[in-house]
C-alpha cells in the first residue's frame, strides 16, 4: 500500500510553521507498515491544491490531508479536496452539536459551522480536541482520503484514536521498528562500527542524528508482530557489542524518559542546580508524567549571590575559580544534594553564548557535576573549533547532565573511559 | 522567480525527524521575496530522487535541497542531483582541508573524505558549524541548484551567511512581513475582527495559529524596503485598533523575548516559583541571551517540603487549600520575591496531566500568580471542555505567566477585563 501525504497552508510555504504534521502522519504510517512515497506542501491556493489532490488520488492507494479544516476563509482544503473526489459537502449536525458544546454556546459563528460540513457519506473522524472534524472516505478508483485538522494537538490524537484504526481494517503483514538510542558517540562513527549491516533487506537498520545524539532503528517486516519482533533480536544484541555502554536504552526515546525509569527502579531522588541551562534540565525531567515521585527540587541560580544563598557554594570558590568552574560546578551539585535532601544532585554551569566568552573561557565551556553526597564527579564540555547554538549549548549539557545520573544508576563509570 | 525545496531523507518518509529544514529555507526565501510553489519529501531513493530533481529543475527556477549532504551510504544527494544536472563530481581541496581541521586529524576516514566532492563548477558554500560542504551551481536550463546539509545548527548559519547573499545579486522588488502578536485572544475570533482586511492584494493579512497564542501577518511588495514598511503600517495601527492590549508585540516573536526587553527598559528583575511547570518558564526566559541581567533566581518546587523550604509557602496553607490553590500559588509568587531580592515574582501551581486530576481539581487547572512584594494578582486557568496535552498545559501556563508580566511591565491591568 502505497501513501502519500498532501500538508495544507500557506503557512507552511512561508516557512511560519513548521511541518510536525507530516512527521507524526508518517510515523503512524510507517508503524502500519504503510509505504509512504511522497509528503509535499501545497500553499491555500485552490487550483494548485487541486492538481496535487487530483495526482495523489491517481497514484496513490491511501492520500492523507493535514490542515484547512479550521473555520478561516483560506481554510479550503474539504471543499477543494470534496470537489476533485466528486463529493459534495453535507451538514453533519453531531460535528456541529459538538462544536456548540465546545464554545459552550447554541450559536456559533458562520465560520465555525464551516467546520461541520463533511464529504456525504464519509466517515466522520472526531476531533476530541478541538472544533474540526476530520473524515475519512473512498474516492472513484478506490484510494482512500483522510483528512485531518492542522494544529498537532488535535492531529494526533485524531489520527491515533481515530484514523488508525480506520486503517487497520484487513491488514495481512506488520513492521516493527525498534530504536537503539546512542548518547556519546555520533552518527558517523557509529554507522561506520555498523557499516557491514547497513544493507540488510529484513530486517533493515538506518542511522539518524539526534541533536547531540544518534540513533540507529532497526525494521523488520513478518506476517505478525512476534515474528517480527524476533527477526529485529539478533541485530539489536550486535548492536549493543559492538556500541557498549554508549547504547542508552531500545525504544525509550529520550534520556529524560529514562532517568525518571530509572530512579524509579532505584527508588531515588534526583535534585538539579542549573546556571547556564536556565531550568531546561528541569524541564526535561518534569516533561515526564510522574516525574514528581523522583524530583522534588530544582534551582536556577543564574546570579552569583543565588549559587551562594540556595546552594551554600563558598563565596571564596567563586571569587577565586568563577562561576564557570569544575568546584563550582562541584560545589553545586554538593550544594543541591544538601539543599534538597535528594540522592542525587547535578550542577552545570557555562557559557552557553552566544555572547560571555573569552579566549579562557569560550563559549561552549560547560561543567556538569553530578554527587551523591559521598563522592562528586564533573564532566567538562568544551568547545571543539565549531561554532554552535545557544540552543544546542544548553540542550547537549542538560543531555550530557542526563546521562551522567543514567551511568550513575545502571553502574557503569559517570564519566565514560575514552 | 518560483521556487521548490526538495528535502532528502529516509527519516523523513519515516517520521523520525520533524522537516524543520523546509521551515528555515521557506522563511528565507519568503523574505527575498522568492515565491515558493512547491515543497516535498523524497527518501534516500535514488531513482524517486532522481525523479524529483529532474521535474523540479524543468519547472522551476530555483531549486533547494536539503539533507543527504553527509558521510553514510545513505547520504545520496549530491551524486544524485550532480548526475541529474549533467555535472561531474571533483574533490574540493579547501573543503576536505576543512574537515581535517574539524577532526583535528590530517587522515579522515574515507566517509568523511566523500563530503569533499562536489560538483564542478559550483560555488562551495562553507559549512562553519559542521564537515558537509553546500554548494550552489546553474543546470543548463537556467535553474539555480543549491544544496544544503541536513542539521537545522548546520543548515540555518549556511543558509544566512552564503545561500542568501548568492541569491540576492541583483534583485529588483523586496517583500517586507511584519508579524503582530497576540495574547489571549484565539485565531478564529481575530480572523473574524479583521474579516474585511483579509482579502487585500498588496498589504496582504494573514491569520496564523502558534501555540495557544495567534500572530496576524502584513506582508507587503515594493521596490524597496522603506515603502514596503510604509505600506504596512496603517494596516498595524489598524489591528493595534481593533484587537487593543491583547497585541503583546509587532515583530518581537515571542512573549519571552518581549518580557526580558521591558524587564531592561525598566529596571527590574523577575524570579520565577514554578511547580506543574517544572522549569519551563525559567528556560524559556533564559533561553534569551543576555537575560541574566533581569532574571538571577528561579525555583523549581515540586513537592511541598521544596514549596514549604525555599519559597515560605506556609504548611498550613498547603494543608488547608492544597498545593494547587490560589493561595498557595500567591504565597509561591510573594515567596520568591523575599527569597531572591528581585522586584517581581511569579508563581504558578496546577495540574498539568495526563494523571493527577479529580472532579473538584481537574487536569489544566493552573494558578499563577504575580507580586511585586506589595501587591500581587492571581489568574486561574479552567480547563474548558476539552483534553490537552501536558505539554500544551505547560507551555500555555508559562505564556500566560510572561503575559503578566508584560501586562505589569507596561502599565496595563495584570489581568485583562473580558
Amino acid at each position: 500500500m502505497n501513501a502519500e501525504i498532501i500538508s495544507v497552508g500557506t503557512e507552511l510555504l512561508l516557512g511560519q510553521v513548521v511541518n510536525t504534521d507530516a512527521a507524526i502522519v508518517a510515523q503512524e504510517l510507517s508503524a502500519l507498515g504503510i509505504n509512504l512515497l511522497y509528503s509535499s506542501v501545497v500553499g491555500d491556493n485552490p487550483e494548485r491544491l487541486k492538481e496535487a489532490v487530483e495526482t495523489a488520488i491517481s497514484r496513490s492507494d491511501l492520500l492523507i490531508m493535514t490542515g484547512g479544516l479550521g473555520p478561516t476563509t483560506d481554510d479550503l482544503t474539504k471543499e477543494t479536496t470534496a470537489a476533485a473526489a466528486g463529493k459534495r459537502l453535507v451538514l453533519h449536525e453531531e460535528s456541529l452539536c459538538r462544536i456548540q458544546t465546545y464554545f459552550n454556546a447554541a450559536s456559533v459563528t458562520k465560520n465555525q459551522e464551516k467546520q461541520a460540513w463533511l464529504p456525504e457519506g464519509c466517515t466522520v473522524l472526531q476531533n476530541d480536541n478541538g472544533t474540526a472534524p476530520g473524515c475519512a472516505f473512498q474516492a472513484e478508483n478506490g484510494c482512500t482520503v483522510i483528512m485531518l485538522p492542522g494544529p498537532p494537538s488535535e492531529l494526533e490524537p485524531m489520527l491515533k484514536n481515530y484514523a488508525v484504526p480506520y486503517l487497520k481494517r484487513g491488514q495481512e503483514s506488520v513492521i516493527v521498528s525498534h530504536n537503539v538510542h546512542i548518547y556519546g558517540k555520533g552518527e558517523a562513527p557509529v554507522a561506520q562500527i555498523m557499516d557491514d549491516k547497513m544493507n540488510g533487506e529484513n530486517p533493515t537498520l538506518a542511522p539518524y542524528a539526534k541533536e547531540g545524539e544518534c540513533l540507529l532503528r532497526v525494521t523488520a517486516k513478518a506476517k505478525d508482530e512476534k515474528t517480527a519482533d524476533e527477526m529485529c533480536q539478533p541485530l539489536i544484541d550486535e548492536i549493543k557489542r559492538r556500541i557498549g555502554d554508549y547504547v542508552y536504552s531500545v525504544d525509550v526515546e529520550t534520556l529524560e524518559e529514562l532517568v525518571v525509569m530509572e530512579l524509579k527502579k532505584a527508588g531515588k531522588t534526583l535534585a538539579t542546580a542549573e546556571s547556564c541551562t536556565g531550568g531546561l534540565l528541569s524541564k526535561r525531567i518534569t516533561d515526564i508524567p510522574g516525574s514528581s515521585e523522583v524530583f522534588h527540587m530544582g534551582c536556577v541560580t543564574y546570579a552569583n549571590e543565588a549559587k551562594e544563598a540556595l546552594l551554600f557554594v563558598p563565596h571564596e570558590i567563586l571569587e577565586q575559580h568563577g562561576a564557570v568552574s569544575e568546584e563550582t560546578a562541584k560545589a553545586m551539585a554538593e550544594g543541591i544534594v544538601k539543599r534538597s535532601c535528594s540522592d542525587i544532585g547535578v550542577g552545570i554551569t557555562g557559557i552557553a553564548g552566544p555572547d560571555g566568552g573569552t579566549s579562557e573561557k569560550p563559549v561552549g565551556l560547560i561543567y556538569i557535576a553530578l554527587s551523591d553526597g559521598k563522592n562528586t564527579w564533573v564532566t567538562k564540555r568544551s568547545p571543539i573549533g565549531r561554532t554552535k547554538s545557544r540552543e544546542w549549548h544548553r540542550h547537549c549539557a542538560a543531555s550530557q547532565a542526563l546521562d551522567m545520573v543514567r551511568r550513575y544508576l545502571t553502574g557503569l563509570p559517570v564519566i565514560p573511559e575514552s
